[in-house]
C-alpha cells in the first residue's frame, strides 16, 4: 500500500509517521511506500521495509497536486493547514492553503475517475461549528464557523462530500478536537494553555492560566488523534453515508477537572506551578468554542477516544516523558 | 442609489428589474444607476430617471469583479448561476460560476476595508438541504446538499458569512424556494412540470405530469421572490445576525393541491389538460427534494410569501395572462 502524507512535518503529522514507521499496518495491510510532504523539510524517522521519500513541497501551487497524486497513493493524510490564528490575521494565506490546497487536492484526483478512487482522511476541526451553541452538539448541528479558519475547513468538508459522492474518490473528514496535551514548547495559539497548565507544571516549570476554572471544552490525546486517522483509512466507504464528515469522539473537560486530574497523577506541589493571569481577550474568544459533543455517529464507526482527562495526563505522561514525571513532581 | 445586478437576463432579473424600471425605489432610497450585467446580453426595459447600462461580463473571469465595483454600487443583487441540472453535467462550469464567481465578486470588495461596504443579497437555494429530511426543515438545519449546485450554493454561504463577519462587505443570502409558476416556455429542469402542470393548462396547451400527486415541494411565486430581494437589500445589517443566509418563506405543496388550485381558478377543462406520464427517473431526483421548511428567522424579519397555492395560481394569472385565463378556459 502506497501512503501520501500532507503536513507531515507538523506535530500529528510527525507523530502518525512515528506509528507508521515503528509499525507500518493500516488495517491489515502493509505499507510498501510513504511519501511525506509539507512546505518545510520532513524529519523522517522511518526505516526497514517500508520506502519512505520525503519532499519540500506546497500543495496550494499549481501543478503541485497533480504530481503528488501520479504515483497513485491509495491513501492520502491531508493534515496541510494554515492553524486557527494565523488564518484569522492572514485572511489570503488561510484561504489559499486551507480552502484551495484542498481544493486542488480534490481536483487532482478528478481526472482518473473510477479507475483510481484513493481514501483521502481530511483532518478537518471542531472549529466548523459556531455559537451559540446548544448545550451538547450532535451529529447533525449545523456548521456555522465564527472564524475564517472553520470557514475554510467547513467549505473542504463540502467540496470532500460533492466529490465523493461524485465517485472521483473517497473522502472522509474527521473532525478533531482540541489536542491536549500537546508536546514541545508553548506555542502562541489562544487554546494553548490547556495543554501547558499540565505539560509545564510535569516539566517543572510554571505555567499560566488565563481563563476561569469553570471554562469548558473538547479535548482528545495526540495518541487518540493518531488511532482517529489511522482508523478513518480503514472504514468502509458505504458505513460512512453521504455525510462524509463526523465530529470525532473526546472528553468534555473544565480547567478545573484538568487540574485535578494533574493532582490525581502528580500532586499539589507540581499544581501549584499554575498561575491565574486572567486575559480578557483569551477568556471572550474561548467563550465561542463548543464544550461539549454527542458524537453518535463516529462511536458507532468505532472511533474512540479517551474516557477521562486523567487517561489525557497519563498518555503524556507515557508518551512524552517515557512514564516519568520530572524533576518537579518530587 | 447606485445598484449592480448580476445575472438580469434571467427570468428573476427580468423581474425584479422590471420593477425597478416601474418603481425605482428600493426602501425608501431612489434609484439612480443601475448596471445590468449577464453572460448573455441583457433586454433592458428600464428607461425615464434611472440611468441603465448593460453589460454582458463573466464574473468569473479574472478582474471583473473589481471592474463592476469600481463604480462603487451600494446595493448588489447576484442572481448570477449555473442551474442544477447543468451545474451537475459540467462539473466544471458550475464550479467556475458558482463557487468561483461568487468569490471574486466577494475578493472584488476586499480592498476597500470598511471605507465601502456594499450590501450584497445573495441568491441561494433550498438545494443546499439533502436528505434524509425532517418532516419540517427549521432555520437550525444543517446544510447537506446532495448536488453540486447545492454544494457550491452552501460553499457561497459560508464565504458570505465570513467576509460580512470580516467586514469586506454586508451580504445575506436568500435561499429561494423553487419558483412557481415560472412564466414562458417548457424548460429542461427536472423541477420544470411543477410550473408546467399550472401553465400550460391556463394557456390552452397539454401537459405532462411525471411524478405522483402525492409528491410535496416547496414553491413561492415570482412576484415573492422579486419582493424577497428587495426586502433583503433594505434590512438592518445587525438584524440579519452572524448567519447572513436565510431560508425563504413558502408554499408547502402536493401536486394534488396545485390540480385542485388550477381546478378552482379555471375549472375541469383546463385541468383535464394534464396527462400523467409516470417517469421513474424524475420521480426517484424529486424525492430527494425537501418538502417543508419552518421559515421563523426569515418571517421574524419581514420575508413575506404567497399563504397557499391559490395565490401562487392568481399571481401567474394577474402577472403573466393580464388577469385573463387562456383559449382553453371556455
Amino acid at each position: 500500500m502506497r501512503l501520501l502524507v500532507l503536513g507531515a512535518a507538523g506535530m500529528l503529522g510527525g507523530k502518525l509517521v512515528e506509528r507508521l514507521a515503528r509499525d507500518p499496518l493500516i488495517g491489515a495491510e502493509r505499507i510498501s511506500e510513504m511519501l511525506l510532504v509539507d512546505v518545510v523539510p520532513v524529519q523522517s524517522g522511518a526505516a526497514g521495509e517500508v520506502g519512505v521519500e520525503t519532499l519540500v513541497a506546497d500543495i496550494a501551487e499549481p501543478g503541485v497536486a497533480e504530481d503528488l497524486l501520479s504515483g497513485r497513493p491509495e491513501v492520502i493524510f491531508d493534515l496541510a493547514a494554515v492553524v486557527s490564528g494565523e488564518a484569522e490575521v492572514d485572511l489570503e494565506k488561510g484561504y489559499r492553503v486551507n480552502l484551495d490546497g484542498t481544493r486542488r487536492l480534490l481536483d487532482a484526483a478528478r481526472p482518473s475517475g473510477r479507475s483510481y478512487r484513493p481514501r483521502l482522511v481530511f483532518s478537518s476541526s471542531i472549529a466548523v461549528f459556531g455559537p451559540p451553541f446548544p448545550d451538547v452538539i450532535g451529529d447533525e448541528c449545523d456548521t456555522t464557523p465564527a472564524t475564517s479558519y472553520g470557514t475554510q475547513k467547513a467549505v473542504a468538508e463540502l467540496l470532500l462530500s460533492d466529490y465523493t459522492r461524485r465517485g472521483f474518490l473517497d473522502g472522509i473528514g474527521i473532525r478533531l478536537p482540541t489536542i491536549c496535551v500537546r508536546p514541545g514548547r508553548p506555542n502562541r495559539a489562544a487554546s494553548g494553555f490547556f495543554s501547558s497548565i499540565i505539560r509545564e507544571p510535569l516539566n517543572g516549570e510554571t505555567a499560566v492560566l488565563p481563563v476561569p476554572r469553570d471554562v469548558r471544552h473538547w479535548f482528545a490525546s495526540p495518541r487518540a488523534a493518531v488511532q482517529f486517522l489511522l482508523h478513518a483509512a480503514t472504514l468502509e466507504s458505504r458505513e460512512i453515508g453521504q455525510q462524509r464528515s463526523l465530529t470525532m469522539p473526546g472528553v468534555s473537560a473544565t480547567v478545573a477537572m484538568e487540574i485535578d486530574a494533574l493532582r490525581r497523577a502528580a500532586g499539589d506541589e507540581v499544581v501549584s506551578l499554575i498561575r491565574s493571569e486572567p486575559d480578557e481577550a483569551i477568556a471572550h474568544m474561548v467563550a465561542g468554542w463548543p464544550r461539549c459533543f454527542d458524537t453518535r455517529r463516529a462511536s458507532q464507526l468505532g472511533f474512540r477516544a479517551e474516557g477521562n482527562f486523567d487517561e489525557i495526563v497519563r498518555v503524556y505522561i507515557d508518551d512524552e516523558l517515557g512514564g516519568v514525571i520530572g524533576a518537579a513532581s518530587g
